[in-house]
């Protein structure tokens, strides 16, 4: 199998289609992105480390039975994954107060939430992938009740099975993005990537940041720290 | 009864107490804001024309069995209502795109809507009254889901009886933003005002904005738009 048409560059990847008209060849990136984008800088090693961490995590949700595109690793930065019609949403559960959402409700960051927060955004870069509720999502034709009501229970065991998997490496997983794609016979399931790109993830013992808050805080190189995750993961799962 | 301590200053009213711990004096006032309070104006005549608006509406209500606050109206400007633990949310009722809405999702201003469509705004001006969602409500701890059921039960009706008022006098009630409280013995109900400030209004013939988006919009002298819909409530209720 080759990658063949280019079907969508990201911030962080590339989508090719393939011989398989079901199949993606997706390719990460050696670059991180800040504020939808308008600040982007080259950042060698970081491809092959989401492109792994990814990979490992994507595997152990299926081990959990939690559905998601994920196939096979095939190289350092490469994939392959199932064609789904990806739904145009960033599905977000927060745990901990942080980011956007502590300085908007004035929930001091670093607050646990009594319990996990989910929050829609509309994936539209014109808008700046602006914060939706439920209704908005049904008035955009975004998803159907039944699909909302899903992936809402599909987010929530998502998170579950990662604060376990996390929990385990000393990591807690204050919040993370997710989205979801549509199989042709209409099942909805996880899909694009679980990497500290989507996640914020802080060290249990100093609270360190192990995401890519570091690139946009400017807390120091984020090559090291996605490199400290993905060694504790491997430490976990050899 | 007369006004006693100054309860609260709005941008559009103050609330005094009374002699009697469960009734407050609203004294409407000449004065109009936009921007969340950073613009202000004088405005002759704006607070008599929303004190009669707003007793009209929710005494109609009343009849139509839609629990409110309103007592009775005592004079030009005033008015007495139920001293209610305000909810800290706006809610609002969409039927037509228009103003943010428009903006942050791309959908045309004056396109109907397929459905009404709710939205919680957090009442906290040093936060810009953030949109929020059901999440957010529990988080924060404005409301119980129980409450957030009733709230939203109650908006739904209420938005079928003022669009049944508004259609009858000509007038597409395009959206509006209402406000609940609570009475000792735990009961939720509309509190707050109803009132071109609150509402968008626009005249079925000829789409002209009956509302304070002439003031935002600077679309010309608000008070003659205010009195045309009291003129025309008061011709249907005369």
């Amino acid at each position: 199998m080759k990658p063949k048409s280019l079907l969508y560059e990201g911030k962080a990847k590339r989508l090719f289609e393939t011989d398989d008209p079901q199949i993606l060849w997706v390719e990460y990136l050696n670059q991180a992105t800040a504020l939808n984008g308008a600040r982007k800088d080259a950042m060698d090693g970081k491809a092959s480390l989401n492109n792994e961490i990814t990979a490992l995590i994507f595997e152990q949700l299926k081990r959990a039975n939690l559905q998601n595109h994920f196939i096979k690793k095939i190289s350092k930065c490469e994939q392959l994954v199932e064609k789904l019609e990806i739904i145009p949403l960033e599905v977000v559960i927060r745990n901990i107060s942080a980011g956007s959402f502590a300085k908007r409700l004035a929930i001091p960051e670093g607050k646990p939430l009594e319990f996990p927060v989910l929050e829609f955004y509309y994936k539209d870069d014109d808008l700046d992938d602006p914060f939706i509720n439920d209704d908005h999502v049904k008035i955009l034709n975004l998803a159907s009740n039944q699909e909302i009501e899903r992936i809402k229970n599909e987010a929530y065991k998502i998170n579950k099975a990662l604060s376990i998997l996390f929990e385990a490496i000393d990591i807690r997983l204050v919040d993370f993005k997710i989205e979801f794609g549509r199989r042709a016979d209409g099942t909805v399931l996880l899909a694009d990537e679980i990497t500290p790109d989507t996640c914020r993830l802080w060290d249990k013992q100093t609270d360190e940041h192990l995401d890519k808050d570091v690139y946009r805080r400017n807390l120091g190189d984020l090559v090291p720290v996605y490199q400290e995750v993905l060694n504790r993961l491997n430490k976990r799962f050899d």
